[in-house]
């Protein structure tokens, strides 16, 4: 089990597009790691403390829509700083499993691959951001772009600022997403976001176990 | 007259410790300008934007006392890529003279000598929230860190989170001023905040009209 945080706990992040299915999916693999013993911890970007609440209302807002994206950018790594030292850390230092859905990988995928900020620049701003924390292991969704959009409108979340992007966005991210899992196999897999949600549940779960190596019946 | 930016417009910064004047010496000096025929805006950081803003109250608030050094960097750094891009370059492009209390000297100034933050890390991250945009003249309002203590614990302001640093943090942050000014006195002024007000405005005055080669009765 290798562990690049040198801490006792494992560190797992679920990346894809919103409509992916990450949100919903997280809780059932948090369920079944509690049954196998682990302790875990759960969270979700941006957001998860008090601070990085407050930061998401403003990245969120429909109000704000004249953002620039540097700005945009350097929020999110704010919220993410604060989470990393307020409850990533910290859980992990004490042998934990911390499930997010989404980290640093997500400002990677929008702002570097959608966006096309330089990738070696905002990698440099995201180790300083989480103080060089980066995953043990990265579960992406993947699901076509045009599909994430609809699953979107048609699901009951809010439709937010971040969501009004053009599609030609959301397929830049989406190459981008797939671009990092094939450059760092030993940290990212790929799970099939089309099937029906009990199967990407099953996949989730046996990728997890295999990391672990921890049984999966 | 030089002009880093490229653009026709002045920046022209303040620096300086909350209690150096520099929030009442503004604008008296921006009326002055105007009164020499020049179009000027004053702002003021963290803030400016309607966006900034809403990261000023995230900053400013004492709910937020666990706020890590990190988030803070890189709230201050969102505030002012918003800033940046919606009003001193587009004022700077028409030619006007941009008055900013603070900009990103305050964080090298703070978080670099005060936090110890590396000083040339921040300035990558600066350059990046700023787009490379740095002033052409900066005046700082030199004061005696505990000075600046007593002058805002009897002033009529709210006594905010940022305050609330220990005095060796603030003697640090001075420090760290000089050293910019000595560093480079083609952009930086230093101004002595002892004096009295009047006096105080004067000295701007006078500095700023040297610098721009106006007349200064």
């Amino acid at each position: 089990m290798t562990n690049k945080t040198a801490m006792p706990g494992i560190f797992i992040t679920l990346e894809g597009p919103d409509g992916s299915g990450k949100t919903s999916q997280i809780p059932l693999l948090a369920d079944y790691l509690s049954h196998q013993g682990c302790e875990v911890v759960t969270t979700r970007e941006p957001g998860g403390t008090a601070i990085s609440d407050q930061v998401k209302d403003v990245l969120k807002s429909m109000k704000n829509k004249s953002m620039h994206p540097r700005t945009e950018i350097l929020l999110f790594c704010s919220a993410r700083a604060q989470l990393v030292e307020e409850l990533i850390r910290p859980s992990l230092a004490l042998g934990k499993i911390v499930l997010s859905d989404r980290y640093a990988d997500s400002t990677l995928a929008y702002q570097g691959y959608g966006h096309g900020y330089d990738l070696a620049l905002l990698r440099q701003l995201l180790d300083f951001a989480t103080g060089g924390l980066w995953p043990d292991l990265t579960l992406y969704l993947d699901l076509d772009a045009e599909e994430g959009l609809n699953r979107r409108r048609s699901g009951g979340d809010e439709w937010d600022r971040l969501d009004d992007y053009a599609l030609a966005f959301h397929q830049r991210v989406r190459k981008g997403y797939l671009e990092m899992v094939s450059a760092a196999p030993q940290r990212w897999r790929l799970i099939d976001a089309c099937q029906i949600p009990r199967d990407v549940q099953s996949s989730l779960r046996q990728t997890v176990a295999e990391f672990l190596k921890i049984p999966n019946e």
